[in-house]
């Protein structure tokens, strides 16, 4: 570990070649370590399979369900076994909203069930459900323009994008569709509102995801439909068929409950009371096994302290991997992590969050000033063994955003991610998506930074 | 026409750099025609619209079921409103199986809704469905092997295969644990079988298909489950975590009913009784929309029909296209056509079938003897302008195989169908799958060859 914090210093004060050569002569012993240990050594393919195991076992883990707290028992017992210090949960207030039965079918012009997934936070449809004839329209100014048609109807929102062109990047662009529909809908008159899924891909699968209401506007039911069923709704537009749709959900919000934030560590030798600090998220959709979101995330967070622990060296700050609680209505957890900890804004070297997928690792996004960047880009090197040397600007994730938001550096992992949105929030959301040697990698990656970054002589700076 | 004639056969008979210089300067009128009218004429996009309009408006097509009898309806008022010869259904005796409600529960090690559908041709649970415990086999010889644990027991077969390598020649070797695997199971007490899909890829979606029975077994119910779920079983059993499954089924087979094979022709003008057969499948499964299998392939079949006849050409031989009612069940409208028409086996001077996807047509798989293989490979030139040129050995399809075992020369269509098994018998299996401008390029691929075999002075050597 000296070895580690003599000869990393130095580097970042020389030219790039000259950290080329002291690189690979001396400084990375212990990124090396860390690389072999778990992608050849006993730590390789614990990541997936403990990821697995939970998974399987324990199932997907929405916001304010049991499982979710199944799941951070699981965890917590798994870590205190392994000798990780400071093993805790933080208790925060979390949103309930339950699914309950729902299902969708067209009416007209032929009888069929339609692929559909009710939408976090949306109300229900009462008890007899809804049936009414149906407007698709493809934007929010195209509803504007056609605020008159959509009265009591069910509004179908089919917004395009060039997927395939922009696999990550249409993401946004469609959400809004996804998060706002509804109150749009009902400014016009509608009864309900239906989005086409936010996917890259399809094979007929819906994908849920939050929503938030206006509450100017009267709350209407909100759920996504497969790919395939909101084109062919709009289609049968096209087509003037005419349309009626039998909504039916159950779905309801009920009491907030206690969830819990888990914590770990691994203390600084030195400078214990500051801080890196990686994580992800353990609630996930509760449909597939939130294994990519986020499980994967929270995964490799775990095992930085696992494998620090394994080689039972210790940088100079403190390791403090947490695992988020209720990430998906909004960053719950982590928002009531940053309120109750605030204080340590001025001694947190970084914040990181993994939740866009643990594909095969390019590197990091890094979210901060030029100079930490350069210190960042200098450590990026001790990745070249497993070619993840890229460093990007942006970054950050939903439950480290307060701590970015007050000035500290963020970081997320930069992975093969482009496939993310087929999976993400569908039934899709399974281990199978996942990889072992790339979980294996990307743990890897996300160790070297934080064990490299906490391990500077100062925080990096502001 | 009749220029047409005159200079294509005499390529035949030339070296293949004469043949080019031929066919660059005069012969391919006719084909150029056909390949501009379907890609960039007023049939440009029909072939996909035509069919979207039917797999939207009707749906799925299970044989047995009403909406394949309105498929028929709607396609030959469609072709009779067109002005094609001879438009008539002719009966066929088909099977009728109904799959009714059915659904199956993980209860251990956790309870959770399995992805599943039903097996063609399997017999329900009865009302009170099957609880059991599991036992996960990934090949027939394991089950040998462990025949006294699969007593009383739920066995999942989870045959393993490299789909990412062969994305379609793992079908094979998998698709006979779907097909076979119920009676395996019985023969070893089991209570019912449950087999991976046979899927290249998934977001967890069950593929169906047909299953058969041996009869000497007594008959137990058979599904089909999600890669991802056989996947989680498989992984449950290697951690020895035990297993129970809830299986409901309400699938049962009725009485036999009438179902319609669909013909249509334009007449030869010279040699009227001897034949070209274009064909695709009406029948589907009955989830998604069987746009792919196999509205894809009786699509561009119909619209051979309608090209010539819009270019108010014909051949010499009369072209006919047959729509086969009930291929899913195992050919079952090709073959009694076989035998009402086997009559017809002198006069047959190639059957086709497209029924392996109509995605970027790269050319034609063609069987038959070497002499009529260099005569297809002759025509082949005039795909020149569109790249699909290439003529493979092999192809063939359900429905004709029984003229191709009488020596009729058969072929189908070779087009890029790496995805294909992504979404076959899966509900995912919608026009979102095909896209209309290679559509239109495999209409034209199908066309040419149709009409050029029809116009040879004599029929495929054979």
């Amino acid at each position: 570990m000296m070895l580690w914090l003599v000869l990393l210093l130095p580097i970042l004060s020389v030219t790039s070649r000259s950290i080329s050569i002291d690189h690979r002569s001396q400084s990375n012993t212990i990124a090396d370590r860390i690389i072999e240990l778990v992608t050849q050594g006993e730590f390789r393919g614990v990541t997936y399979n403990r990821l697995a195991a939970l998974v399987d076992t324990i199932g997907p883990r929405l916001c304010g369900n049991e499982s979710l707290t199944n799941a951070v028992n699981w965890v917590q017992n798994a870590m205190i076994n392994e000798g990780l210090d400071n093993v805790h949960v933080e208790e925060v207030q979390i949103p309930h909203w339950v699914r309950g039965e729902e299902h969708a079918r067209l009416i007209q012009p032929r009888n069929a069930k339609l692929s559909m997934l009710g939408l976090g936070n949306s109300v229900g449809t009462g008890p007899n459900g809804i049936q009414a004839p149906v407007l698709v329209v493809r934007s929010f100014d195209e509803l504007n323009a056609r605020c008159g048609e959509a009265r009591n109807k069910i509004v179908v929102f089919n917004p395009q994008c060039d997927w395939q062109a922009q696999p990550i990047g249409c993401y946004g662009p469609v959400v809004g569709y996804r998060v706002g529909g509804a109150s749009h809908a009902a400014k016009c008159g509608a009864l309900a509102s239906l989005s086409r899924s936010a996917a890259s891909r399809s094979i007929d699968s819906p994908h849920t995801g939050v929503m938030e209401y206006d509450l100017t506007y009267p709350k209407i039911p909100a759920a996504s439909l497969s790919v395939e069923h909101a084109d062919m709704l709009d289609r049968f537009q096209q087509r003037n068929q005419s349309m009626e749709i039998f909504l039916y959900m159950e779905a309801q919000t009920l009491s907030d409950v206690v969830g819990y934030n888990l914590v770990a560590e691994v203390k600084g030798s030195t400078l214990p009371n500051e801080t890196v600090l990686v994580s992800g998220h353990l609630d996930s959709w509760d449909v597939g096994q939130g294994a990519l979101d986020d499980g994967g995330g929270a995964a490799i967070s775990w095992t930085v302290l696992s494998l620090i622990h394994a080689l039972n060296i210790r940088a100079k700050r403190t390791i403090r991997c947490v695992l988020w609680s209720c990430e998906e209505f909004g960053g719950i957890g982590g928002d009531q992590y940053f309120t109750a900890h605030q204080n340590e804004v001025p001694n947190m070297s970084i914040v990181m969050e993994s939740d866009l997928g643990v594909f095969h690792p390019q590197g990091l996004q890094f979210q901060g000033r030029p100079e930490a960047q350069q210190i960042v880009t200098t450590i990026s090197k001790l990745l070249t063994s497993i070619n993840a040397t890229q460093v990007v600007s942006g970054g950050g994730g939903e439950d480290i955003s307060k701590w970015m938001q007050h000035g500290v550096p963020g970081a997320s992992l930069l992975n093969d991610n482009w496939d993310y949105f087929a999976y993400h929030h569908s039934r899709g959301d399974t281990i199978n998506v996942l990889n072992s040697t790339d979980v294996d990698l990307a743990a890897a990656v996300w160790t070297v930074y934080a064990f490299s970054i906490a391990d500077l002589d100062s925080i990096l700076p502001r």
